[in-house]
């Protein structure tokens, strides 16, 4: 027998995603009237429910959750995130969509700049307590890993500030927090006029420190027309590299310029956005083995009218994982189920391989796959309980939250009462 | 002094919508610091909250809601919905995401076969139960009034029964209902080669019985190619008409046959969808005041290229609605902020003008605007407490829910804890 100290029983559908692929509906290893036995912040047993008590005792003050009627998954694992920020730009955003054009919003004082003035301004414990309440949205929709950026900072000081306040979350919430360095954003306005001083500020400087303070695991950069070069990319990714950073990118989001393919050349954890990638860069990144990183929700606040090819880049053999984006610029959103839901409509994905996406695929674009991501024993027992009787359900029902339960290292960390959206 | 039994206190913003116009910003009537006083359900006073406790004296019971930090607006009306429906269709969902085709979908028997067969199958009680968790989402997203459309039934009997449903619904949850008969939704299969035979069962049977019953308010119907030829719309919405039941028309949608300016000929109260209407429909509409309902989830859900021109429309004098559709074929979500947010991004409105669509121009797209759609003294007491501190917050934070407390007929109907989203 093994012993547990959580039971998650009886769901309509527990999704393992520890199916063998590459279909996204085997590797979905969807188990119907499913459940799952955890010990210790592990799971140290999946099947059917009806199987359970030949094979798992639960010790003594053990907590029994019923997902009966419910569809259980891993936690969801929001790859690509910049929620350190300060500013609020819905002004803007109401001018943009009024039909005020870009250099309006400039003179207006909006833009990028309208949340680095705020970020620098703010102190490291103004970044937490402006970040917390959207990590528990995020929670709220079965988020239990992010990542976040720094990158509205833009200078030694603030970068490093940033990665300080990512440093502190993990003690006040419980979403693991995953830090990465993005300096390389966007050329800060005192250096408009001089991009080579601060992309050295860059590889001098601010990747240095950071990787000597040990306050990231990725470094990041916006390779793209008005960010960052291709070369300018490649030195500070490469910069990153020797010093330890995992190279990841803002990769072909608005114009091709060989960004996944120097992804593929860097052997970077994953290339994010890809609205213009070609078949070129699609073949580079799945022979480099390089995680395609989806966010559609940006795709949509931007109206951008390309969406990207996911089920080009599944297809190819890609992994592709799914992100909300959640950035005050360009995706003021923590509604991961209208990522999930934009995943299926736009990227052109199935339920089951949006699911997989947002979990085991995300789970690889941070190199975490070894411990998140699915639910088959010896994995964090980092789920959730949603309250749809099918996980079709889940993108299908846009951007509802179904979130009833959620569990992160076998404790459950939200709550509420829902009752299940049952097949009529 | 004025008494009062209900107080809404200090609103970051009040927006009452009882401004002149004819711009958003303007209608939108903000009051900084503003105040409601309610009584026996019916706005008595608005204003700063400075000029409160000289005007209004609180009834002893009197109950106060502290709207600091947060933004009021009326309650949101959901002008065009398809609440009542049997039956689940996310397996077809993934399937059509995933890159199936019309005719295997139909093969499998998607489409709307798949929710008329369960809806005519289904009870008048089993409809009632279906639809209270999707009124109490609704609900949840700050919606006070409903249009409930029949339309899954296509048969006398099942029309009827739908119609029946809405009846039932008023005693079970606070949404207010506004029945409508769509039995012109869809030609159904069993006359799939007699249009005329089921054009006739419409105009002899289903809606004299109908009005006779005095179960609908209005009389619907979906000109489409696939649906109902103008031809067809005009001599089914002219016997409505006759009868009592106020026009209005699916217009526009797919491709543009001239329902527009078949809605204006026959002075109906709206016309819905517009993605494919052009400058003679936005003439003929603004000169016969016939309301534009724009209903984005739906051009999202079914990835049409082209969205309704909310803004066009808007500057030419046309009443702008917002609904959600709510529908199981082609938007499947209660989520009023994604609306809103649509609405700003892909049909041009600024945030005030989307608040303002989704509450004085919706309910005068229903014809119930003497009552509903804006908070001024007489009007009905129905409101929302947002949890935000700007209404441009509302639409920018996409598909975000910030409803805390809900208000119909002066009674608290819905609350939630929530700490507001401020500006930092």
């Amino acid at each position: 027998m093994i012993d547990a100290d959580l039971l998650i029983r009886g769901a309509a559908e527990l999704c393992t995603m520890a199916g063998p692929g590459p279909s996204g509906e085997s590797m979905l290893g969807l188990v119907a009237g499913g459940s799952v036995a955890c010990l210790q912040g592990q799971v140290v047993w999946t099947g059917p429910d009806s199987q359970l008590e030949g094979a798992v005792r639960a010790l003594p003050g053990a907590r029994t959750l019923d997902a009966s009627g419910c569809t259980v998954t891993p936690g969801f694992v929001d790859c690509h995130t910049h929620v350190l920020f300060a500013g609020e730009r819905g002004d803007e955003f109401s001018q943009r969509c009024g039909g005020a054009t870009y250099l309006e919003i400039a003179k207006r004082g909006g833009g990028i700049g309208a949340t680095i003035r705020p970020t620098r301004a703010a102190s490291r414990d103004d970044l937490v307590r402006l970040a917390l309440p959207r990590l528990g949205r995020l929670l709220s929709f079965g988020i239990t890993t992010a990542e976040l950026k720094t990158g509205y900072g833009l200078d030694r000081a603030s970068e490093l500030c940033c990665l300080e306040a990512m440093a502190a979350l993990p003690a006040l919430q419980p979403v693991e927090i995953v830090p990465t360095l993005l300096c390389a954003h966007s050329i800060p306005p005192e250096f408009a006029k001089d991009r080579e001083g601060y992309v050295r500020l860059c590889v001098e400087e601010i990747i240095p420190e950071a990787a000597k303070a040990k306050l990231a695991r990725f470094c990041d950069a916006f390779v793209e027309e008005g960010a960052f070069t291709v070369e300018e990319g490649r030195r500070i990714l490469s910069r990153g590299k020797e010093l330890g950073l995992i190279p990841r990118l803002h990769a072909d989001q608005m114009s091709q310029m060989g960004a996944s393919r120097l992804a593929a050349e860097l052997g970077a954890a994953s290339a994010d956005h890809l609205e213009s990638i070609d078949e070129g860069g699609i073949e580079a990144m799945a022979k480099a083995k390089v995680a395609a990183v989806l966010v559609p929700v940006s795709t949509l606040f931007l109206r951008q009218s390309v969406w990207a090819p996911g089920r080009k880049l599944w297809d190819a053999g890609v992994t592709v994982a799914l992100a909300t984006n959640l950035n005050p610029g360009s995706a003021m959103s923590e509604n991961a189920a209208l990522t999930l839901s934009l995943a299926c409509l736009m990227n052109g994905l199935s339920a089951a391989e949006a699911l997989c996406a947002f979990t085991r695929g995300a789970a690889r674009a941070i190199r975490m796959e070894e411990r998140l991501g699915s639910l088959c024993v010896g994995k964090q027992a980092d789920l959730v309980i949603h309250a749809a009787s099918s996980h079709t359900h889940l993108p299908y029902h846009l951007a509802i939250n179904h979130t009833r339960q959620v569990v992160k290292r076998g404790k459950v960390v939200y709550e509420r009462e829902l009752a299940p959206c049952a097949a009529a």
